[in-house]
């Protein structure tokens, strides 16, 4: 088995959606096993604007991958403003100059997907990204009701499918686990 | 938002199943952002034997993260032997010690579902463990066929859907995103 670093091919396009808890997770899992193998990893978070572990756990511990928030806090129970639409604009530009500045091998949106479906960005603007990515650059995309048209040039899709959740049962996020 | 870590509550018992990419990768996740809380994670990993991204990951950058292996190398195309079994069976009560001392918050038993599934460990055996384990330690089991018995008494079930795969295409596992 080679151990050549930065030697993913062409690069993919890979999707994580569903209403199961481990698409973030998985985005997660990816970059610190890229880390490993001393790839170089960008992650841009739409949505999130709150402290995260995962945010102490790249920034303290792993040296090649960058994390980005896009969004202001969490407003899920709100609906989303001008504001929200224009920090996720931002946020898809910011990616897409990090995307072709071709420094990282794989590039994370994560919650990209939910940002679509609240209408913050339009679906053909990262149909755009997704067309523009250098060779070399995989592309991770997460969050739950991915739009057809994604699932459509994605070269990958997994569906987390929630089959039962503690949430269900009152249980709230916990550091280092959920958040 | 407390940065109190581990306090995760009692702990729960989290499965992750199903044919899709995405179940190892999202227990890396779990484990890096508890790692993140300064939570430990001891990762036992059933069947692998061969060497992957992962474990350079987490040895050189995770420290608050043990990660073993107990298998050989990889028999998803051989009938198990007898050796196979023995390494699955020391591997869970390596991790049953492990979980019995105490430090850990977090145990992942990776691709336990998969040595439950080839009858290299029996179900039983697997039951008892979680039936045992500590308050405030949680237990993560991934594999594909999780068997009826462990969907009925974990508190979060997520199925990983293959909608689709590059595999299909001929694409081949690559380091660092992978293996």
């Amino acid at each position: 088995m080679s151990d050549t670093t930065n030697d993913i091919g062409p690069g993919y396009v890979q999707v994580y959606t569903g209403n199961g808890k481990g698409k973030t997770t998985a985005a997660l899992g990816l970059a610190l096993r890229a880390a490993g193998a001393g790839l170089r990893v960008y992650i841009g978070q739409f949505i999130k604007g709150m402290h995260y572990s995962e945010i102490d756990a790249v920034e303290s511990l792993l040296p090649t991958v960058t994390l980005r928030q896009y969004g202001h806090d969490c407003f899920i129970t709100r609906e989303p403003t001008e504001q929200d639409r224009e920090a996720a604009r931002e946020g898809l530009a910011d990616i897409a100059e990090r995307m072709h500045g071709g420094e990282y091998a794989l590039v994370i949106l994560d919650e990209v997907c939910v940002a679509v479906d609240l209408g913050l960005i339009d679906v053909q603007a990262v149909l755009e990204l997704i067309a523009q990515r250098p060779s070399g650059t995989e592309l991770v995309l997460t969050g739950r009701n991915a739009p057809s048209e994604l699932l459509d040039i994605a070269d990958l899709v997994t569906e987390m499918r929630e089959v039962k959740h503690y949430y269900t049962r009152g249980v709230q996020a916990r550091v280092g686990i959920e958040k």
